[in-house]
């Protein structure tokens, strides 16, 4: 990638891409995105909840992206959409360094292998390593440092961060974004016991990656055993997320932070799992399911929904004293249920 | 590493390699390994469990590997044997592309130290840097982009895949196995406090690995502060590990994802540590060990058995009235007993 | 880096460098330092707590950094300081090879974009790929296989260990240390949701590190949303750490591995964060809260002081018996306070 410069766009241009309702001057030049607070006369500002309208009166923003209800009270030019957080992503993308300025080509230092197959305007960066029989899609593009393991195939528009690793035999969709030090297509964690010591068992499987699909720095998704990981579409994944062998996760699901997935579990469609939670192997998690963060998963959930384990910090003399209780508690309740019946009794 | 392309094998070559029984015909060629749903008939499958017998009848395997107290049920050529789980991690090896296929040979665009001594049949791949005074056992395999530190040794037929940081003055045993992003021998975390702010204190030990030890994507393995870091023999350790300085983990224990162990704990020999678990610093688990899934241990351990700590998931509604509780517990206790005082009295 | 080796310095150089009063032969060579019971007579030990000094009268070590109060027991030469742990701190950095051999240059295969402007007696590992815009200060040190993007300022004196990845647009103060497989600057996690799925939100803010931080090998710190993500001076970052979009921490503040910090939240100054805590999203942590390992905090905390979350591991057949009542404990305080009230009311 090279240096990154903001493009310069009429607010009229941005109210075209976002099919937003322009009131105010469309020839207006804007040259990036802030915060209602923050903005200046050469950038768009919005309003995605009603918790920042208190900052909309007093904005130097060139022009605000809000709800029609809110237009009364924007005093500056606007555009109005019924979804302004949507339009806040859209405009972020419009004005994104790093998406406005491919740079295309293949670095001379980058080592590629004479047969692989590469698409239209494809950017292979310094010092990247490709191997035999990968395929690259058009205007796919692999940073710095990266290494694209044999018989790899990456989708259209797929962008690569520095440093990634992408093992043997993985397929990964269109418009994938993969971030600095994630690791696709790692071994997963088999072993067979002989009584003595661990007997490796080779991981014969592959991953498999929809379109859509964003991968945090420094998370790994292991490949899988016999089959397949496999990642749906458009599921969103956070850092520092373990993603085990043969795990299975539905379309549009997002993984937050430091995510644990054990083997061959299978998590469902439009799931949102909270950071740190940990799930157990070999487990069904329905449709529709959050999990808020830190929670541990050991049993499958077959209904849609919010589901939480753990306690919240308080101080820390305070804890000792309840969670030295912890360890007493069906004692505590064996009790309870004694004094219960005494007292019907009595 | 070159392309992947499978080994083709005779049912006798494999029968032979695993010392099974053989029923059928050996003549056989088999170029792969899957599940009895999957398999078809150039691949052999296997029963590791009872939960799997279900689909020996219907099974399109070329053979199967199974106990002898299955050999009725099979329907194809098959493989007795006492262990077929083991069975399977051989079989899986046998069928490993990577493992299958070494190249051989230093890229030309490594940069590697005058000095460093390599043994026969080193694999060195693209880009890999290795610096002054490392040591490469025969049949080392390097892969693209890894870095070896000033006077580090690895072991003889230790396989690096790409991305792997080693750091200076670390020794690996036999036959490791590295997965990419991991990272051996960086600082552990020590600063003294001077009243104002942090001095750091240089990080002077190494890290010692023993045989057979893996490594997974994303972990990493601090250095110590004076002393070693030591890692023993057949201990397995999968993704986003962390482990802190001057720990010690005893040979054949195995570490899930995303475990945690604070600086110099000492782990022993044949211990299972599940995924995310955290161990404070400074204690002693002994030998047998094992702790369920994001358990905290903050006291030693030193009889063997399985421990836990924490608590499962439920519906978010039921779950914050109880987490509420949980800040009572020693009120709760306190007042149980008062009432059954009370009833003694009465 | 090149071949470490450890420099040889006089009981004199170091009583001077640490401004320590000296009993002893002040022209005896060190090149070392040791616990007190493996320092041979070329190595200094220290006592920096008492637990250590039953160690004392037996050391071999050519000489001892303690506190004047145990001047009396110590059998060899001795410096004595008021706070020995800082002088061991100190004398640690005195013999670290890494330190001690900068080695200077840069090397012929990195990458380097022309306008990239380069301090005095900077060094560039091999395979580094530094982007245009890039400034590097008097005495960085860029390791192996690092990705500098563009545009990003690196403090004078910084050194990045080999396969970090800084990402574009990203600011790090002065004697930064990164350890390998850090990523700064990597995309924070946000996305707007249209009813069917996810689009992106580009990450348009940057990262600021203050002077004297330091960041674990495998930890990630996201970029920010619009504004940046901001890390104080003195910060200490372990391991596997993960740091969301637009997280602040201040000065001093420490955070041990695995800690992971939701977006936007604020973390003051002097604190210390254990292993594995997790702190949710949009709080606030006020100055001088110390957080024990693998707690929850899900509220802001508005008080110094020590807070926890969570139980500790008990035998795995004693957990079950109490985890299962954790899911009755708010109907046992119901219970509970029905049988008080009856008791009354007998």
């Amino acid at each position: 990638m090279t240096q990154p410069s903001r493009p310069q766009l009429t607010l009229q241009d941005i109210a075209d891409r976002l099919g937003a309702r322009l009131v105010g001057d469309g020839s207006r030049r804007l040259s990036g995105l802030a915060t209602l607070k923050r903005a200046g006369p050469d950038q768009i500002a919005f309003v995605a909840n009603r918790s920042y309208l208190k900052d909309l009166a007093a904005t130097r923003a060139g022009a605000v992206l809000l709800h029609p209800e809110h237009a009364a009270s924007c005093p500056v030019d606007r555009l109005e959409l019924d979804n302004p957080y949507l339009g806040y992503a859209q405009v972020s993308r419009l004005f994104d360094p790093i998406l406005a300025q491919p740079s295309g080509g293949i670095h001379a230092s980058a080592v590629v292998a004479e047969d692989v197959a590469i698409g239209e305007r494809v950017e292979i960066g310094p010092n990247a390593v490709i191997e035999a029989g990968v395929e690259l899609g058009d205007e796919v593009v692999i940073g710095a440092g990266c290494f694209i393991g044999a018989g790899t195939r990456i989708g259209a528009q797929s962008l690569l961060h520095a440093n990634v690793t992408v093992s043997h035999g993985v397929s990964i969709g269109r418009r994938a974004i993969l971030h600095s030090g994630c690791v696709i297509g790692g071994d997963g964690f088999g072993f067979a016991h002989d009584g003595r010591g661990w007997h490796k068992i080779a991981q014969l499987g592959g991953v498999v990656l929809g379109d859509d699909v964003e991968v945090g720095s420094c998370s790994s998704i292991d490949r899988g055993a016999l089959d397949d990981t496999v990642i749906g579409n458009d599921v969103k994944i956070d850092s520092q997320v373990q993603i085990a062998h043969n795990v299975h996760i539905g379309d549009h699901t997002a993984l937050a932070g430091c995510v644990g997935i054990a083997g061959s579990t299978r998590i469902g469609r439009n799931c949102l799992l909270g950071g740190g939670v940990g799930i157990s192997g070999h487990l069904t998690i329905c449709d529709g399911v959050q999990v808020t963060g830190m929670s541990l998963v050991t049993n499958s959930i077959h209904e849609a929904g919010i589901y939480s384990s753990g306690t919240g910090a308080m101080h820390n003399a305070q804890w000792r004293k309840n969670a030295v209780r912890f360890k007493q508690l069906d004692d505590i309740a064996r009790r309870l249920t004694r004094l219960e019946k005494r007292g019907e009794q009595g």
